[in-house]
Order: C-alpha cells, then sequence, then structure tokens
C-alpha cells in the first residue's frame, strides 16, 4: 500500500487506533486530518521606523503551506497589499515535540504601515451606524481595493458542474478521511489551477490566496474560487478582497454572502452540483 | 404554505431571489439562513470593586437564542462558571435598521473576577513549551473543571445510530436552506433534550451550551452532544468544558479533537450514519 505510506508520511494526517461499528465493533485504523495550533508573527516597522516584532495571531490548521496560509490571512485583514510589502516569510524554529514548526514568521518592508488595532478585535465593529449586516459590507467596502468588472470573467454551466468532481481529484487526504476542506482556482475553461486544504474552511482559502499573492497574481480577474463547503460572510470578503468575479460553493451560502456577493457584483453559486445549481448573484457570468 | 409563511416570519432565514440552473436556468426564490454580527458586551465588576463595561466579541451568528449564544460563548471562555455568576442577560437596543437586535449585554455577579487578558488572544497561546497541539491541550487541562467518569454514560448502538434522523426532525429551518449547522443534547435512551442551530458551529454549540448553563444544569453528565458537521479542537474544547461525556459528530473529527477526547476520557464519535460509525476514543460507553 505505497499510497497509504505516501500520506502517512505526510503532515497532514494522522493515524488511530478506532472501534469501527458496522454490525459488530471491531478494532481498525483510521486516518484523520491533522489540526495543529499555527502562531503567527509579524515583523514591521513602527511609526518611528524602529523594528518591532508581535504574534498576531493562531489559528487551528492543517500542517502545509503554512507561509501561504499567513500571506494570504495578513492579505484578508488588510495588513498587506501586495508581494513587495513582505520582505521574508518562513517557518520559524524550533520544532515542537511532535516535530512540526507551528510558528511562522513574517517580516514586512519598512513601508508598510501597520494598523495593528484591526486585529484586536473584528474589523467590522467600529462602522458608525453600528452592528449589523450593512455595516458589516460597508467594512469590507471600505478595505477592498479591487472593482470587479461584468466581464472579467465567464464561464459555461456544464464546465460549472464538472468542478466538484475535479477539485476532489486533485485532493490528496480528503478521500481517506473526508476531514479536510478545499478551495480550489479555477479558470474559464474548468481548468483547475491551484487547490489548498484545510480543516478549516477559512484556512484553505488564505493559503490559496496567498500562494496567489507570492506570485504575484492578485486580482484574481481571470479566475474563479471553488469552495468545498458552506459559502459564508467571512469566505466572500476573503475572495472579494482578492479581487474574484465568481465564487462557486458545494455548499450552502448564508444571507450575508449572498448580500456581499450582490454588493460588490461577485457572481454566488452555490449548492454546485454536476446538473444543478442556484446562481444567487450577477447570473450573468454563467453561460 | 403555511409552514413557509412561518418559516418567512422569523429571523432566522432570508429569502432572496435567484437564478436556479437545471437543465434550463429559472428564476426562482430560495430560503437562506441569516448570517448577522452579534456583538456581546459585557459589564462586571474591575478589582477595585468598580462597575465596568466592554465589548468583547463579534461573532457572526444566526439571530434567535442570542442571550444563550452570549452565556455559552463566556462559559467556553473561562470567564463563567455557574449559573449565579451571572446577574443579567439582554439584548441591547436600538435595533438596527433591519429590525435585529445585534447587541448582547451579560451583567456579571460582583465576585466573577474576570481576566480580559484570556479574550485578547487564543488563550492557549501561553503554554510554557510553545506552540504545538499537546500546549493545547494542556491548556484545556487548567481551564477545565469537572472530570468525566467512566460511569458518567452509556448508550446502546442501534440508539445512536437513530441520533441523525432524530436530530433532523427536530430542526427548523435546516431542510429548507441546507445552511445551518445543529447541535442537540440527548439523553440515553435516544430522546433529544434540546437542539440549537447556526451558521456557525461553534455557535450552535455555544447556545445549547448556554441553554443549559441559565438552566443550572451543567456539568452535562446525563447526556450526550451530537454535533452535525465535523468535530474540531474547538468544538470539544466546549464540551469538555461542559463536562459532557459523549460527543458524537456526523462529519470528520480532527486529529486534535481525537487526541482532546483521548486525554480527557470523552467519549468521541464520527461519520455517526444508522448503521455505520467510528469510535475513535473510549469505546466502553457504546453498548
Amino acid at each position: 500500500m505505497a499510497e497509504l505510506g505516501d500520506i502517512v508520511n505526510r503532515h497532514n494526517v494522522k493515524q488511530f487506533e478506532i472501534a469501527r461499528v458496522a454490525g459488530d465493533s471491531r478494532p481498525a485504523k483510521d486516518f484523520v486530518a491533522t489540526e495543529e495550533p499555527l502562531e503567527i508573527r509579524l515583523g514591521y516597522a513602527d511609526s518611528q521606523g524602529k523594528r518591532s516584532e508581535r504574534s498576531i495571531s493562531i489559528t487551528m490548521r492543517t500542517p502545509g503551506n503554512d507561509e501561504e496560509l499567513a500571506i494570504g490571512f495578513l492579505f484578508g485583514e488588510g495588513i498587506i497589499r501586495r508581494r513587495q510589502d513582505v520582505m521574508l516569510v518562513r517557518p520559524c524554529g524550533p520544532p515542537a515535540p511532535n516535530g512540526l514548526i507551528n510558528v511562522v514568521r513574517v517580516e514586512l518592508a519598512d513601508d508598510v504601515a501597520v494598523e495593528l488595532k484591526r486585529l484586536e478585535r473584528n474589523f467590522y465593529t467600529s462602522s458608525s451606524c453600528g452592528v449589523c449586516g450593512k455595516a458589516s459590507l460597508d467594512a469590507v467596502a471600505v478595505q477592498g481595493r479591487f472593482d470587479i468588472h461584468a466581464d472579467d470573467f465567464s464561464i459555461a454551466r456544464a464546465t460549472l458542474g464538472r468542478l466538484p468532481a475535479a477539485l476532489v481529484t486533485q485532493q490528496s487526504v480528503f478521500e481517506q478521511t473526508g476531514g479536510l476542506h478545499a478551495s480550489g482556482l479555477f479558470s474559464a475553461s474548468g481548468e483547475i489551477a491551484a487547490v489548498r486544504e484545510d480543516v478549516g474552511r477559512h484556512n484553505a482559502l488564505d493559503k490559496l490566496v496567498g500562494s496567489r499573492l507570492l506570485q504575484d497574481a492578485i486580482p484574481l480577474r481571470g479566475h474563479g474560487i471553488l469552495i468545498s463547503g458552506r459559502a459564508s460572510f467571512e469566505l466572500m470578503q476573503k475572495a472579494m478582497m482578492a479581487g474574484c468575479p465568481l465564487i462557486a460553493a458545494v455548499g450552502a451560502p448564508s444571507s450575508l454572502a449572498v448580500e456581499l456577493a450582490q454588493e460588490f457584483g461577485i457572481t454566488l453559486v452555490g449548492f454546485l452540483k454536476p446538473k444543478r445549481f442556484n446562481i444567487y448573484s450577477r447570473p450573468d457570468r454563467v453561460l
């Protein structure tokens, strides 16, 4: 079983002794998606130009593509805006007792002004009109930099319907554990250009967006994003920040995800299956 | 369609005009789970005994049972420990433009010492041995107050297998939108004692635990918790804080969820189906 052996050697799955119940109960081994904390440390120049360091986030993630996760997270929060804002990103040792390096360090360029207040509480609090969905959308509008245009992207119905199966064939661990969310970047012809996986769907998307930022390929004008689960406000916000014109979710969208898509002209597809799906906003991009 | 009418009048679903694609594409109306921000404000006595107020969290949630959500959140974070720690919990107006009240205020008793530092960053950072899964488990051990005993609870295999169907019949909106996570409290005889729903699975569990705390029914010794999605570290931490002896998930567990269950003697069931499931720890409670 060379294939299983390959998987065990990776940090993104872990094997456990379990009881498998199916009529009777018998001992078995099962693969489970790894979940471990990742600390993101930020090095930056303060308002006096002095280099400072600060731990800004701990997220529970599946190890792998940690640099991309850190970069995607910082981009989604509006801390960095482009490839050149990042001088260096690297895992920061020593390894934890289990052999994993669970700290990643990002050094920002001197000219990046860091508003750390943003990270202290959810950003959309500060809207003057109070706490509501509209205020949350307004906060996204303030942060977002890329306009989404109608002619950015279009895709055929049948091509869209083939994406979930195409994503699964590119997923490495999903079939063994059923425990990983995936985000995939796809072209108008239905080619999956990149896939990132994680136990947390926000992490999977951060990794995907981070990978594009590190390749200086943001905004994502020529691509759509496929997500394996549901579409929430948080995921739509991250996709909108990356300038993505079309989001397709295998699961259901939330009300605020639909409203965000409508407000910013993003095409939002939900319940995506081979021959059936719903389009919640801007159906003109689906041909 | 009296039933749909009832649903539309509630704040937990919202209707949108969509394009439904199935062969052709046609306009349709679709119900979507509501997602709106909720701010939790805390009133408490500071170290000098002076009453203070502070906004401590904004979470994206589905409106409904907001008081329970706030109480469950504070309990999961270790800020409150029992019913008597809460003097008052109530929605805090005025309503947002959409008619929803998106702020809930919790007044703590004077003798509750509040460690706000806990809320500023994820709590498990502070472990001396660094950032890793084991450190995360150690942090949970410090916070947890209830020992889980082997004889707290047991349930028959067949009873366990019937729970997912029983949960769905008690869910109000799930079938219309497919967009809500649910947490259900069940007895050894398979009776669903309470169900709470939310777009966020952590919120659904916070609501459920909060409802029990407000009824002074924590720890949950005589009950198990069923969750509609995957079992992550965060959900297991909340269940462990509530002293729950058995967690059953319809989806997959993560590695750290399994490790938490093993460390604290909680029975963890995953991939729960009528006739098949996996038991990841303490199978002795499943008869």
